[in-house]
């Protein structure tokens, strides 16, 4: 009897947008992986941190940082091949995955893996996405908006036809790619629509216009939303009625 | 004093989907609001039922079924003028949201309302996307992918462009516009790519291959995702993946 392998979202960043579900597992699962840096802490595994006990088996995935966005495959390899080992031996393998596990996440190069040999079960997580239109205090899309999700480092051609096509737009990945990003915006007249949300729902989240945003680089963990909708939305008001509103932690 | 307003995501229908939080502030909570046709159940209500006490205040926000797509305005003034006695009265409010609160959610009507005069935090709760992605045991953007996301009743002409031009995508709203969008996808020789989910994270859940779906209506909460990806991603093979893997509730 093999163990059982589990993707588990655990939400943006707050332990508390961790789902029930989640929680039940991740507390009681027997081998506990998440994918770490070569330094510092691993994100999903600081999400988790409280409901974690010394009875469980940790496996961090080390994946290098000057890698990170597309590791190489063979890291996979060798997770799958440890994993293998806890799930032949009868035990459940629980993956914590930052945000939604298929939302741009790393956990398909594991499911494509090990999904053929073991029970698997995704359980899906609160997308950082719609914690940063919540920390904006704007929909994200409405009615019968088209929302486009477009990574921050595809060339400005294909961001400015995916920016026009669609009603309402979440850049994601945009880090180093933010300076660029935001001049594309602004030459297309969209700069008063766009509002910025860096480390979304952890306690140093930061939510303002993007007309405020005073740096030229920003943190991997942010992200731009454009919503062009004919209901007025202000950038800079919805800014401010996050603030006020008690809508940071 | 007045009281505090709440938008609760919570999640696409399993109960267990609810966030920790979600979960902790519709318990406290001494009013609850929530969307309810004018016959049958709630299905916001539905989900959060197991959480609820008598203690509580429940607002049934009754818009009729004929217009829920797009419900007349003047409902949400009274809801929203409603609500408003309770606030003022010093209580806290907690509107129970299906899925995420500002992803195509009808909470932005009264958010527009209240927002300006009583302190609000909107929680975001997990999308019945991120749900159908993981029940069709398939990721639904991964990389550099653009995810567009394109409302059902859009005309085939706008349906088209927007499916063209995005790596992945996820039609919503799918209901009494299957059979239209089903062709379309077919003539784009998508189908093989297309993956259906009804009823997503729910007992009587169904997964399954677009080609698969016998009928030629569907229900409101139905999606089709579409993933184009170069990874060889199998619509039959995950729908299979899913049954066997347990990924049906």
């Amino acid at each position: 009897m093999t163990g059982k392998l589990y993707g588990l979202g655990l939400g943006p960043g707050d332990p508390e947008l961790i789902t029930l579900k989640a929680h039940r597992i991740l507390s009681a699962a027997p081998v506990v992986a998440y994918p770490a840096p070569d330094t510092g802490p691993s994100f999903a595994r600081q999400i988790a941190a409280a409901h974690l006990s010394f009875h469980q088996v940790e496996v961090p995935i080390v994946v290098p940082m000057r890698v990170e966005r597309f590791p190489a495959q063979e890291i996979y390899d060798e997770a799958a091949e440890t994993l293998s080992r806890h799930l032949d031996a009868g035990l459940d393998v629980a993956v914590l995955c930052e945000g939604d596990p298929f939302f741009y996440g790393s956990f398909m190069y594991l499911f494509e893996r090990l999904s053929g040999r073991y029970e698997t079960e995704i359980v899906p997580g609160v997308s950082s996405m719609m914690a940063a239109a919540a920390a904006l205090g704007r929909p994200l899309a409405a009615r019968n908006d088209v929302l486009s999700i477009v990574p921050g480092p595809l060339d400005d051609e294909t961001l400015r036809s995916r920016i026009d096509a669609a009603g309402a737009v979440a850049i994601i990945k945009v880090g180093r790619h933010f300076h660029r990003i935001r001049a594309l915006i602004e030459a297309m007249g969209l700069t008063a629509h766009a509002g910025y949300v860096e480390r979304v729902s952890l306690p140093e989240q930061r939510v303002l216009p993007l007309s405020a945003v005073a740096e030229d680089v920003a943190p991997y963990f942010s992200m731009i939303l454009i919503y062009k909708g004919g209901e007025g939305w202000n950038a800079s008001l919805a800014a401010e009625n996050a603030r006020h509103n008690g809508m940071t932690p």
